[in-house]
C-alpha cells in the first residue's frame, strides 16, 4: 500500500550539492550504469531537493487533515532503505542509513519539476504565514538546525563561521536560537558579508584582504582561549586550516561542508588542543521542531538570501552557471517551475516515483 | 619559597616521542636558540619523561608524610605556565596550557639521569607492591587512561586498537577497565600482537596480510555497524584511514598518536557517517585516579611490555635505535639510570632545575 502527496512544486532552491551534481558524481547518487541500492534508478534522473508547494492531490491513505489539497508544505527529501536489519533506519537517524540519498540526488522524482509526488511521511505543512519562497529555504534551514544541535553549542558560547553561503547564514541564524552569544563571519564576498551583518553577525572578516588574521582575531576577543565552536561552511583547505586554529582548546570544529577532494588535517592542533572535529550529514528528525521554531518567528526575514528567481528553463545558465561564475553576486537562486495555475493532477503518471509507506 | 622532592631515578622507559625527539623537533621542546617560554631552557637539555624512582632528599615544604625519603615515587612529567591568566591552567587543565611541555621534553631535568629533582605536586607515592620497572610505564599508562576517558568509551562498546605499541597496548588494558564489551588490535609485528592476545584482545589482526580487512571484519562481528571507538595509536595514513571506515556511524575515533606529517582526511567518511575525531593530549589529572585503579589490582602483568633493560650508556644504540631497528622485538625498552645505591643527594647541584611550587 502506497501513501503519497502530490503538490505542485512552487519554488526549488539551488544548493551547492546540485552544483557538485552538476559536474561530478555525488556517492548518494546513483550512476548511469549501477542502480541506487533504494530507489533503484540510474542516471539520468530528476534533479531538485530543496523545494515547497502546494497540495494538488492526496493519494489513498493520506492523512488529508494535516495534507489536505491546498495545504502549502516542504518537503525533508530524505530517503533511506528503511529495511529492518538497518539498525539506523530502525532507531529513526534515516540519515546514518549506509544507503542514505535524497529525493532529487538519488532518485524518485524532485523538485525542479512543476509536479511531483512524495510519501506523506517526508511532507511537513508549511507554518501559516511563511511564504513559499521561503519554504523552499527550510531544507537547508534543517542542515544548519542538524548541525549546531551536533555542535554541541551553549548558551554564552562564542561561534565562528567560515562561509556565508546559504549553509553559513542559516547556520549563523540557527546558532543565534541556540543561544550563542557571539558569532564571527568570515566571507570573501561583499554581498555575502553584507548579508551575514544583516542576519545578525558581531563581526564579520573577510579572509582576502592581506593582514586578515582570523584565528588571531578571535582569539584576542575571546581572551586569549579561541572559538568555543567553529562551523566549516565552505569545505576549503583554508577553511579547514583556520578552523583548526581559531578553535579553543577542547573546542568543537563541525564540518557542514561537501568536499570534493581530501583536505589535510593540522593533526598538530587536534592533538595539542585536543579539539574535537564533528561530521554533521543532512538532519536527522530535525524538520519538526525547526519548523515549530519557524512557526514561533524565530527566522524572520530570510527572504534576504534569496538573490534570483528564475524559470525552469533558466536552471543551467542562469542557476548553476550563475552560482559559479558571479558567486559574488548570489546566495541563494530559486527556480520556480510551475509559473501558471497548476493543473489537474495528471493521475498515474507519477505511480513509478511513489514512495513506499515504510518511510 | 619552593617544594621540592629529589630522588634518584631508578627506571626510565623511552617513549615514541623520545624518538621524534631524538630525531626532529617537537612542539613542545626548545630549541638551541629560543628557550622555552616556561622552562626557560635551550637545547641541549635532559631527556626522559616516562620515570619511577625513590626520593633520596626531600626539599623544605615537601610534605614528607606523602613523599617521605625511601618512598618510591612516579612522576607525572606536565609542565605549564601556571600563570593566572591562563585559562586552562588556572582550571586545573594544564595540559592544554598554550606552553603545555614536558620534564625530558622542555626541560627542567629528566629521567635519564642518576638523580632529578621535581616540584612535590608532580610526584605520587607508588602503590605498595608495584616494582619500580612498572612504575615507569604508569606515565604512558595515563595517556591511555586519559584517551580512553576523552573517548565517552561506554560499557559494552565493541572497540577497535591499530597498533600495539605500549600505548596501543596499555589503551586495550584501560578500554578493559572501562568496561568495553569487545576489543580488537590491529598490529603488523608478531611479536605485538602476541602480547595484545596475553592482556585480553578478543581479536588480533594482522594488517600486513594482502587478505586483510580490518572494516569489514569488524562490521561482519558488530552486525554491519561497525566499532564504536578506534583509538589511532600507530599514526600512519593507513591506520587512520582504517580508523574512519571501521568506525560505526556516530562512532568516535580518537588519535593517541604522535605524527611528524600531516595526514589526509577521509572526509566523506566523516560526514555520511557523522563520525566525532578527537584529539588528546597527555593527562590532565588522571594520576590520582589511575594510581588507584593499580593499587586495586585492576592492571596485572604490565610487566610483559618490558622487552629490555639497559644502562645510561646504551640509551642510543640499545634503546633509540632498536625501537627503530628492531621494532619487531621491543614494545617497552627501560633505562637504569642508578645501577648502585644512590649516594647523598648533591645538595644544590640541581637548584636550577627545581620547580616552582605554584604547579
Amino acid at each position: 500500500m502506497v501513501h503519497a502527496a502530490s503538490h505542485t512544486v512552487h519554488r526549488n532552491g539551488i544548493c551547492g550539492s546540485d552544483l557538485h551534481f552538476y559536474f561530478s558524481i555525488l556517492p548518494v547518487a546513483p550512476t548511469t550504469l549501477v542502480p541506487h541500492v533504494v530507489t533503484g534508478e540510474t542516471l539520468p534522473i530528476g534533479m531538485g531537493h530543496e523545494f515547497s508547494g502546494t497540495i494538488t492531490e492526496a493519494g489513498p491513505g493520506v492523512d488529508t487533515t494535516r495534507l489536505g489539497v491546498g495545504q502549502n508544505v516542504v518537503v525533508e527529501p530524505l530517503v533511506s532503505c528503511m529495511k529492518s536489519t538497518c539498525p539506523f533506519c530502525v532507531q529513526g537517524s534515516r540519515n546514518l542509513c549506509r544507503h542514505a540519498t535524497f529525493v532529487g540526488l538519488g532518485g524518485w522524482g524532485g523538485g525542479l519539476a512543476e509536479f511531483t509526488c512524495v510519501d506523506q511521511n517526508l511532507v511537513y505543512p508549511l507554518p501559516q504565514g511563511i511564504p513559499l519562497d521561503v519554504g523552499a529555504l527550510m531544507e537547508p534551514l534543517a542542515v544548519a538546525w542538524h548541525a549546531v544541535k551536533r555542535s554541541n553549542i551553549k548558551g554564552g558560547d562564542h561561534v565562528l563561521i567560515l562561509g556565508a553561503g546559504p549553509i553559513g547564514l542559516l547556520t549563523l541564524r540557527v546558532a543565534r536560537v541556540f543561544g550563542a552569544a557571539w558569532i564571527a563571519v568570515s566571507e570573501p564576498a561583499l554581498k555575502r558579508r553584507d548579508l551575514a551583518e544583516r542576519h545578525g553577525a558581531d563581526t564579520v572578516y573577510d579572509p582576502a584582504v592581506a593582514s586578515a588574521d582570523v584565528p588571531m582575531a578571535i582569539r584576542e576577543i575571546t581572551g586569549d582561549r579561541g572559538a568555543d565552536v567553529v562551523f566549516d561552511c565552505a569545505g576549503t583547505q583554508r577553511t579547514l586550516d583556520t578552523a583548526f586554529q581559531a578553535v579553543r582548546p577542547r573546542g568543537n570544529v563541525v564540518n557542514v561542508a561537501v568536499w570534493e577532494n581530501r583536505p589535510t588535517l593540522d593533526i598538530d592542533a587536534v592533538t595539542y588542543k585536543e579539539v574535537t572535529f564533528t561530521g554533521v550529514m543532512a538532519y536527522d528528525r530535525d524538520h519538526r521542531e525547526m519548523l515549530d521554531a519557524v512557526a514561533e518567528g524565530k527566522f524572520k526575514g530570510l527572504e534576504d538570501l534569496i538573490t534570483r528567481r528564475i524559470g525552469l528553463e533558466d536552471f543551467v545558465e542562469k542557476g548553476i552557471r550563475a552560482l559559479i561564475h558571479e558567486k559574488d553576486q548570489h546566495v541563494k537562486i530559486l527556480v520556480h517551475p510551475s509559473q501558471r495555475e497548476p493543473p489537474s493532477y495528471p493521475s498515474g503518471a507519477s505511480s513509478s516515483r511513489l514512495v513506499s509507506s515504510k518511510l
